[in-house]
């Protein structure tokens, strides 16, 4: 059993960190929001006052943070964990950022001389529970063989994508594809609709023919045709419009600067960001038939 | 067995009505292409010397044609098929056409007191040669009822969408989302690779997670993915691009008559309209990729 | 002075066949609406019975009807106005339709020996009252030569874009470049405000350099920028987002059936299509920022 | 007469730093180009060695880099140019980069008491070498007092668009616009003439109605309609696509970062990137119509 820090104890960070301590591990946890200390202290954390003495004598690091930038300010810098880290800790991120920004972070963390993972997951809140992530590693073979048996503490499915920022580049590469199958399927249901086509029929057909999708199977954004979609309990999260925008927003940002056109990822993008705009962005992502249908 | 009038005895009207006749049915053939109906002839075909002849005595007529123009030009006015064909005689149009024209043709069929189903096709001119065709079927039960049977001897999957036109709105809109999911598939797997991202891995990744889609698994645009895949034969369709184009400027005709918004849809026709004015329309729809990787 | 048949006396032919009157015409009209001849009686237009008595004796007719359909069903067929017109009556066909209907009809038009312009006009409502339309026209020269001091006593610009067809080619083609350029306009003040930048700066800036358009200098979508813009008076139209909507869906009607490639302005029809199903139809096509900004 | 310190001698920054020395001030220029350096020296700039040296006794610094990364490293840092500008030293960024990027620089600068602009320009090699630049500035006003007369020595047009990172805001949001309008000319011209519209017919109207724009009217992307445009000389720039594509990327960054929507502008950045990619950076921005018309 390890001795482990773990930065970011939110809705995310938080039931990780359980988990860890449910698998027998030694948890040392941190976050600037005293509230979430607290709750994962009741659940096992030990609380550690800043994120440096989390990390202190910690044989692991592992960061669940909301954006490149607060990764960026955690692991760099002068009181950074890449500084405050002992010699041979595997410093593992979580969190779903910009490629830039993680690539920025294994850098110098290969400058310092530690192993690193970008390890974003899949599988929302209900998954950070159950232990049941999705974890899209990028990093050294070496470093992804000693993260492996941690992250099998949070997760079911632990796979290694490449080198460097490749965790990353899955994630938001997935989740592209995923945000404009689900576009597509608001478009199409609603087109059906307007056709006198009824959703029932489109999609006993279209779910078993070559339109098929993955959203459209588990996550149909029309209420009532699939009973576990947030759709049929009032577009309730599951994962959030704001998070789906957030990744499409990634998505754009990586795509503009390795200089790939993805037309239909940048229309989809501006799409839920129009959604979010609206005020709607704590809906479920399915939600955004709402804007393609104004209903 | 029945007595039946097909008219347009192409790549895909040829096979099946050899298919009608290998089943024992009697079989009165048109096409304005000689070749066409020579061709038909020796799989058993009679030759009829015009689409209304093959009409005359038939208990049903199948119509297999390019666009919603030469649809109307066959079915209405005075020497059409409405006008030819005998009381009772069903009428099913295969084509791929535009609701509007299908239901223009549906309203002269009911006006005439004839049963009609608008009855669209996937599955290619392989599936067309072996049977294995899926029919979307718009109309009345009954009529629906009675094509049953005729269907079945070319088709596997016969469904019935609803009422008149609604089988070519399930065809359109199942269409959209497979360009719509071809695109996303060509761009995320583009993107992924100017990351750094091995197309390789997230397959692996994407075809079990939330990005899968019918698109990716069967047809997957990336050589050497998926063995099926036209993609992994030199782009030979397959399911030809300029067929894909056709496709989604119908879902775009029909979205701008219905006041319906299909943002990505629109993208996607547009992309391919591209692709194909480039020259690349016999490639197959996955060659798509060819246009966001530039390649 | 002529004799001129006028169908269609709305909100535009209204004005239109009054200033035709003033102009010293002879002007019978016809519309389904009765209130609506009634107000055109009260400007001197002759009440008719019917489409067909209103073209019967005039040596020209002019119809403005809301659509393609409404000017198929007017010009063809048995009691149409080609049937009805007199030897050598010059057709002018005034309504914003599609390009297909426009040349059906001047086939029409063409088999019946009558001369005959597609005439399409911009200008709105105030410029229909103020006789300062502009008309775009299709057709032959000669029967431009004709029509041309017709024109003149409801427009100040009248000009021939070419054979039959274009003058609704060039109405769609000028207003998709308007659509587009409103949109353009939107999103950059949006983006500007949101990166800090005061709208009126960047009005300033812009207005005068690179990025100007006759939309920003003209309607420009920022309340109190433009004084004559719809913006500054609650986007009271002007010239309304249906009206908008319909002209880039004809334009995308166009693309589709001509193959052409038009991928910002199928944005812009989806976009406008969005905001016109939300309810804002009424609205001047400026608000499209609305939508945009969220506001 | 002022001493000046000029970092990046290249296409651009070549000619401004002579047109400072023409004006009679002071320039001491460095490259990390040997030759930009020795063409700069040709035309009276003084050698430095160093970024730091040209600054050392500078009353003003000003940079002309190609991105945010270079003009992040030219001025953060130990070695970089606010640690090495004198009391009161005037900087001046003039290059085009991304708003993040120009807002570290400006709190650097402040943190360290030394005014700053950033101070973007548009008018390209043209306006670089005939003084006639446009400066779009974005600092504090006294800031702005003392850098007007130097820029005056380099352009004609010199605006403050408001607070620090508002000079990149107004390029970005203008060239959104022209990118917007170049692409719905090509667009709209191409369908005009699918649709038998002469585009000679199609300027004649659109250029003095709603659709007319700057693009339009300077840069029309027919060859033989405007005699000024690239596309009269074979598309040879002028603004080159890959530039265009550049400032196209930083409004998409910007937007992704400030939660913008922006549909069309990220429509036309994926149709610029598509073009520049299939290796026609090289030619004008007006080429995009190769792209859109296949030809």
């Amino acid at each position: 059993m390890a001795d482990i820090g773990f930065i970011g104890l939110g809705n995310m960070g938080g039931p990780m960190a359980a988990n860890l301590v449910a698998a027998g591990h030694r948890v040392s946890g941190f976050d600037l929001v005293p509230a979430a200390v607290e709750s994962a202290s009741a659940r096992g954390v030990a609380a550690a006052a800043s994120a440096a003495e989390a990390a202190r004598s910690a044989e692991a690091v592992i960061t669940m943070l909301p954006a490149g930038e607060e990764v960026r300010a955690a692991y760099l810098g002068e009181g950074g964990l890449i500084a405050a880290a002992g010699t041979g800790c595997l410093l593992i991120d979580s969190s779903t950022i910009d490629v830039a920004s993680a690539r920025a972070v294994h850098e110098a963390a290969a400058d310092a001389g530690l192993p690193m993972l970008d390890a974003p997951v899949s599988g929302g809140v209900a998954g950070a529970e159950a232990a049941g992530l999705t974890f899209m590693c990028g990093g050294a073979e070496p470093a992804f063989a000693r993260a492996k048996p941690l992250l099998e503490a949070m997760g079911r499915n632990i796979v290694r994508a490449g080198g460097p920022g490749t965790g990353q580049a899955a994630k938001v590469c997935n989740n592209m594809i995923l945000g404009i199958s689900m576009l597509a399927c608001a478009e199409a249901f609603t087109l059906g609709e307007k056709l006198g086509l009824d959703p029932k029929k489109l999609f006993e057909i279209s779910s078993v023919s070559s339109g098929s999708c993955w959203a459209m199977i588990n996550h149909n954004p029309v209420p009532g045709l699939v009973e576990a979609s947030a759709a049929s309990r009032g577009y309730r999260p599951g994962f959030a419009a704001a998070m789906m925008q957030k990744d499409l927003k990634l998505s754009q940002m990586a795509a503009n600067q390795a200089g790939a056109a993805t037309p239909l990822g940048a229309a989809a993008a501006a799409l839920y960001t129009l959604f979010v705009n609206a005020g709607h962005g704590d809906l479920d992502y399915a939600a955004i038939i709402k804007l393609v249908r104004n209903s």
